[in-house]
């Protein structure tokens, strides 16, 4: 089955469009976690059993792997196993390279790590993403307009065609790919352009990050951001869900969170 | 030392500004050389051992490690560890992400493994570089206007300034350090842009990849992109020197490239 359809399947079984974000930073490992390569492990394990029925998805963010040195890619395998196959699995790793060096990333991280999605920065134009394209299953997560502040940097400069530079990213990549197999990142933070955007493009899905630590309304992106015939968007929290608590209780108080937001979600997708 | 000077110094004693690029694709290998992820050191040993006296630095392509798998990591460090301190090396991992996801990138590409620069995509902005610059006698390498054909789709689009997108990425980002901390990449496929990019940055390196195997002339890149007072430039070739030969003979094969590409520099230095 095409990746994306996999989401949708997912979203409609939990009722929530929630991607749980897992960073795991060796530093902030809640207490009664060791602080090691396998404690990563660990927390992630009991991270995803306390979230899998409020979620649709996870992000697994490859510089908190990378960070852990030569154990990392060992690390990120297993935590990508913890997650089932009904859960939609994105490898966070915003690559970006030209064609032979690209077509080496889309095989570890599609074939050797088998993620359904990767995060990818297109900077360097169409042959540096068909590599992940020719994966037809698979989606391919395009940025386009960030949730940090430095997206005022680049993103938001206005081009002499009167689009933004990230308006141009959405509107020239569109004809790569089909919404089968291509999403943006959108951040929550510019809810104000959900709705210009969705004018471009109705039907694709939009990963979402900056709700919650960054400071992102729900209610703002769902109402401006959702998809013309359904609401096509992932929203992912991580440090809000997975630091929930930096106790003992880190896990149940990670199924609170989600849970919390999930039932704020049930009501949005109704 | 601030590892630009380490460049300087090993350009001097070389009488070279070639970067021998190492992307050990497994299914390259040359005869007598093992596809494995331990033949993959081999390969690269024989390579540095028979390059060292006729290039200034090595870049190290990330994807073709983390095409290995969990062994990836592991042979990247080993690979890093071939090259002598004499030399600069290069972390080709195009990375780009919010603070604190940067911070272990960072971590990762300067404290594990110890490179002296590293390549950004700075589509992102400023504080997805900031983590990288906070390195201080480090280099961050910042993509502005690549090699590949794909650079058309959004670096050398207009901006309404009048600036290309590739130019804003030069000019925003100069003030954010200066040029014994940040280089830009700019193909050697433009070569025609060299003389305009040295009016806005007389004095930063520009690593130059898309000589040999891409079609971009090394007279013509000295001739137009060299510094103001020096030659400020760093030469990438990688498949022209690494895979110089398919045979049992390729670490000659690769000596007798680099030695030629090295001859040709000591004229167009002096």
């Amino acid at each position: 089955m095409n990746r994306i359809g996999k989401l949708q399947n997912s979203i409609k079984a939990q009722q929530s469009f929630l991607c749980v974000g897992l960073d795991p930073d060796l530093n902030r490992l809640p207490q009664g976690i060791s602080r090691t390569p396998e404690g990563v492990v660990d927390f992630c394990r009991e991270i995803v059993n306390s979230t899998i029925d409020h979620c649709a998805a996870y992000k697994l963010n490859f510089a908190f792997f990378e960070a852990l040195g030569e154990d990392g890619w060992r690390i990120l395998r297993k935590c990508r196993e913890l997650i089932p196959d009904s859960h939609y699995v994105i490898a966070d790793a915003k690559r970006g390279d030209i064609g032979n060096t690209a077509n080496k990333y889309a095989h570890a991280i599609f074939n050797v790590l088998d993620f359904d999605a990767v995060t990818i920065s297109g900077y360097m134009g169409r042959d540096s993403v068909d590599p992940f394209l020719e994966f037809e299953d698979r989606t391919v997560i395009l940025l386009a307009l960030t949730s940090n502040p430095g997206s005022a940097d680049f993103q938001l400069k206005k081009l002499a065609s009167g689009r933004c530079v990230y308006e141009d990213v959405i509107k020239t990549s569109v004809s790569w790919a089909g919404p089968d197999r291509l999403m943006y990142v959108v951040g929550a933070t510019h809810s104000y352009v959900f709705k210009e955007i969705r004018k471009w493009i109705p039907d694709h899905f939009l990963l979402v990050p900056g709700v919650g630590a960054q400071g992102g309304s729900l209610q703002n992106v769902v109402k401006f951001g959702r998809g013309k015939s359904d609401i096509n968007l992932l929203i992912n929290s991580s440090r809000g869900i997975i630091y929930a608590s930096e106790n003992e209780d880190f896990a149940q108080a990670a199924k609170i969170a989600a849970s919390s937001i999930q039932d704020q979600m049930k009501n949005l997708i109704s």
